[in-house]
């Protein structure tokens, strides 16, 4: 059974949307984003483990303190001593459901890893964690490629939507409000936003 | 054997592709995705017709002219009197490799669908084309449900980023540098697109 890692910033998060949200309800949609992948990965037989930058009030999730040192080190510190196999899944992709996680998971290789959009990383599975290191942010998907190709492990590439789709800027709010069914979803529309559709690309608009 | 039929606009495609090629380029650009989707369909045992706005030159392809009255309208025609099962792919989702095309055409549904970026349809694969008809543009995807769903066709949705990723913005670009292989890919780069990664998500930019 996967631990899954789950990095969250609760403070000031999703700066890149702050066009359309507010910093607190950044807050509060970056967290019904989180609650989405913690949910999908519990239906996936996956033990959540939120690595968070400051704790939050859950009477169920295991939370774990990111150290100053910041993500890549957090998560290296972490699979340097971890037991199980880990999956390392963002907080960010409210779209991912217990399928596409299951595909993960169910990787023959020693590693699987899906790309999120713009070249980053948005979840890995790892068979061994101590073998493996990761190293997030500025094109981390190729990184992850070449650490793996380096240290000899073999690799899947999962081919998800769900998964590549992480929500950063108000483009990728249709996906959400077209393919999503969780909190995240709700709060969308509880916040006013709705799809408008003309020849191009769907588009969300907020109405107050 | 299905069809696979790729609806193709010769002349002035990619418009919103124009801050960064020129229309000729756009239109060897739009070319070259096609001719990727092209053979990625042969790899997956279709049989590719090209419905296109204008003839060009072909020793090998089948080319059905698209008649003035649309897109829609051209493929239900189509779809009204074709013999076998009938793949719709769209000439601009350059990533489709052979295993996504696959599981489109392996369905064991009436009907599977995958989703474009921004609520478009960028694949329909049709066991009984005489059943269904097509509404293209203004969120597709949740017309095309809905036109199964009135019909009482099952319906699968198939989860693939690759197939997800139509290239019809500057912003949509990377992926390609990222994740392609084919002749558009290399057309990106032979017109001196390279890729910059920061600490958000990779760009492209281009040198001459």
């Amino acid at each position: 059974m996967p631990v899954a890692v789950i990095p969250f910033k609760q403070k000031n998060p999703k700066t890149r949307l702050s066009c359309v949200l507010s910093q607190s309800e950044r807050e509060e949609f970056a967290k019904a984003m989180m609650l989405d992948v913690v949910a999908t990965v519990k239906d996936a037989m996956c033990r959540p483990v939120i690595l968070g930058t400051e704790p939050f009030e859950s009477d169920d999730l295991v939370q774990v303190a990111m150290p100053e040192k910041g993500l890549s080190d957090a998560l290296n510190e972490y699979l340097s001593c971890a037991l199980d196999s880990v999956l390392i899944i963002m907080a960010d992709i409210p779209l991912a459901d217990e399928a596409s996680v299951r595909r993960v998971i169910a990787t023959q290789s020693d590693l699987s890893i899906v790309p999120g959009r713009g070249g980053g990383t948005n979840v890995i599975f790892i068979r061994d964690p101590a073998k493996f290191r990761v190293d997030y942010y500025g094109g981390s998907f190729a990184k992850h490629m070449k650490i793996a190709a380096d240290a000899g492990l073999s690799v899947e590439v999962i081919d998800s939507f769900r998964l590549h789709t992480d929500i950063d800027e108000k483009e990728d709010l249709p996906e959400l409000l077209i393919h999503g069914k969780g909190k995240s979803r709700a709060y969308l529309e509880e916040k006013g936003f709705t799809l408008i559709s003309d020849k191009g690309r769907t588009v969300v608009e907020r109405k107050q």
